[in-house]
């Protein structure tokens, strides 16, 4: 694309701010609370509306729970694809009272737009909507083929995701897949998010009597407050390695080229130690460094134990019942089913083959090559876009369900958020920044005709 | 005490059956309940009226929360003397829909007297306002001296009582103490206790971050939730043997004489399993048994632990703080402040100095000598009252403050309980079984002449 042509883009954006605004704020208008089916189909039928007025050819298909709204513009056979992806739907926005601003009523303050879903993710979503529109209505048309497959689930765990990605693997295939979610570096300089941690949650349940029992009767009934914590200190011991037999065999060692990325990650680990309260980090299993540790290490992780009275003041109880549970974050290599299964073996071996184990929320490690021939194209792109040199993450310490996209779609995945650190999802005042949005479709107007040229040169 | 008298005595309780009935109802009408303070003097005032009606020379004396009423028979310096506690509190009513007939009036149903207070302990202190009575209507007399100290904070942990004792050591000053609180035999066979256990309840802290984190953080911030597994997992292992150094040092082993008399106690150990719903008990540390490792064995038991997320469902955090609360029932040899102290010492010496330890509820382990004088008798009048052989417990799971008698006032304790197990006290439709009241005045007329003889030949 010419500078001349570039320009012409990005003062078609500037001279649509407002209207952009405003279409933004009809969709944000429009509750979406997945949680408790709340104006889901409303807001399914508002942004095909939106992708339809852009030349999308969108439809609603059906999960089911909440509609997948998805939409195509297809170059023919020869031309590159790019899926998009994203979600609609939003977290609850209680409690009320904390909201300076209604959480349906998107207002501007200080450079932000606020509200629920602002964020997380409308916006993030609609910056794709508008960079269609700003393509086509400066150069007359779109230079690659795209998906977009907006789900209404990700806040409640995006339960019919991988059902409908394996039932539609050819509708959804596609050179790669681009989103944005989540937020830039705290120095405000862009991100690029290479692959998410795997997942395996499990519950642990030690059971003794029948009914809890004076803790007189501590000399012959067993207490499984004490069986669990025997049983999860064989876990993990003081050195913070996971005891699992078998836990690392499938780990796959960081390539070079991964851990000199994570070498220019920025960092400061002392105002680090200071924003947590703590004085030093655990110890590292193969190396220190927090995030050559946050990108590359599986964790065993204690989320919550409870037995017996946990009240104020003192009770004398010998509880019938103890639980935890545990968070195992995988890292490529790792499969969850494995892992759960060597947990179960180990617990067994152990001694502790009383201990039920319940397991869910499976999530598959993902992690694109950081070698791919898009992510030049991704930086180059964001450098222009925000003036700042872009930050790639080989991965990050959150999972989350993008193996749908590299394991089951077998494509790459690309997360280059656009929302600030400051964003609040989840939390009353969610916000969007404004200069963020902008440079979210300026980005867009950028990366897409780069990447029709780099993957067709493929 | 030729039987022609005793005969005559026991005529008297049957003959004024209705009359002491009338007379406990009255003490039982009168809300006493100290953790709200409702009615504390009144009651005080009361049960003094009803000690001085039989002829005890009576005082209330203040303490700083609820008074003790004090009274006093003196025979002059060579009679021996029986120092008599109990206590006119009762735990509050609440929930009040649970009871079949209101709380504080008292009602015969089923051979049981109802009400809040009955067992626990109204009617068991009333007993010995009425064996005094019969005594002395009998036979003009009593045997002995009599001390009584029935105190207003027995159900809120008895606060004022080590201090009032320190204090008052002379005046409180006997050959033993005597007392009936807790209940006989399932089978109905009565009882003796010799001891109570000691105990150190503490509760230990592990902090982390300062405020809770998300869990993918778990590479780089520490998780207390694993301090506290891996301390606590240093305190006792799955072998439940006390591991804390020095913990056992010194327990005084059982006397021959004692666990002969553990043996004779009866035990049905697959229906206690079946009763508390579990296959085997925990294994003990120097021998199997049931009554042997609660009578003789101390104990670590995790009371409570928390961390983290507990809710349904799965949560992904990195606790910022876990708390455990751990009580240690002592044996006699064993002393509080010691065994804290080597807590803190094994925590620190095992790597876990930071793990915070607060400690309370200190209770030191009271043991009356099982070949003490008075035992026989006190067996022999049981067997006379009840027709029924009695059991002697050398000491019990429980903890509770007896060396307040043993230790400070060095003199021997028994604990002659009347009520039935199926009394309820602490919940609703609390009772006192009517024959356990009668047979407890017809054992006081009975054991307080024989002690008279058996004390004085000493």
């Amino acid at each position: 694309m010419t500078e001349n042509l570039q320009a012409k883009i990005d003062a078609y954006i500037e001279d649509n701010r407002e209207r952009f605004l405003e279409e933004l704020f009809t969709f944000l208008r429009q509750p979406s609370i997945s949680t408790r089916n709340e104006g889901m189909h409303e807001c399914a039928d508002l942004l095909a509306g939106l992708m339809r007025g852009v030349g999308i050819e969108t439809r609603i298909m059906e999960t089911p729970r909440h509609p997948i709204v998805y939409g195509e513009i297809d170059k023919g056979p020869d031309a590159p694809t790019v899926l998009v992806y994203g979600h609609y739907d939003v977290q609850p926005p209680e409690p009320l009272e904390l909201w300076t601003s209604p959480p349906f009523e998107p207002e501007i303050r200080n450079g932000k737009i606020y509200g629920r879903g602002t964020s997380d993710n409308k916006a993030q979503i609609f910056i794709y909507i508008k960079t269609i529109e700003a393509l086509r209505a400066v150069t007359g048309d779109v230079p690659l083929s795209f998906k977009f497959m907006f789900e209404g689930e990700e806040e409640i765990g995006s339960p019919s995701l991988a059902p409908f990605i394996e039932v539609n693997k050819d509708l959804l295939k596609a050179d790669l897949t681009y989103y944005s979610d989540s937020h830039v570096h705290e120095s405000g300089r862009p991100i690029i998010i290479l692959g998410l941690k795997g997942m395996v949650y499990v519950e642990l349940t030690a059971r003794g009597a029948r009914i809890d029992q004076h803790s007189m009767r501590a000399t012959g009934v067993p207490n499984p407050a004490w069986r669990l914590v025997w049983a999860l200190n064989t876990l993990k011991g003081p050195d913070n390695k996971v005891a699992i037999e078998g836990f690392y065999d499938d780990v796959r060692p960081l390539t070079n080229m991964e851990r000199e990325t994570i070498a220019k990650i920025p960092v400061d680990e002392q105002t680090l130690l200071d924003f947590f309260g703590i004085e030093k980090f655990v110890p590292g299993r193969v190396e220190d460094g927090y995030y050559y540790n946050l990108i590359s290490e599986p964790t065993c992780n204690i989320a919550g134990i409870v037995s017996g009275y946990t009240g104020e003041g003192s009770k004398t109880v010998l509880p019938s019942v103890a639980k935890a549970k545990v968070d195992i974050r995988l890292v490529p290599g790792q499969r969850p089913e494995d892992i759960l299964a060597k947990l179960k073996r180990h617990l067994e071996n152990a001694g502790f083959g009383d201990i039920e184990v319940e397991g869910g929320n499976f999530l598959i490690p993902s992690r694109t090559p950081i070698d791919h021939p898009a992510l030049p194209v991704i930086i180059e792109s964001l450098q222009e876009a925000y003036g700042l040199e872009p930050i790639v993450f080989p991965g990050i310490g959150g999972a989350g369900p993008n193996y749908v996209f590299t394991d089951i779609l077998e494509q790459a995945c690309f997360v280059v958020p656009h929302a600030t650190h400051d964003q609040a999802n989840h939390a009353p005042d969610e916000s969007m920044d404004l200069a963020g949005f902008f440079n979210g479709i300026r980005t867009g107007v950028r990366v897409f005709p780069r990447l029709a040229q780099n993957l067709k040169a493929e």
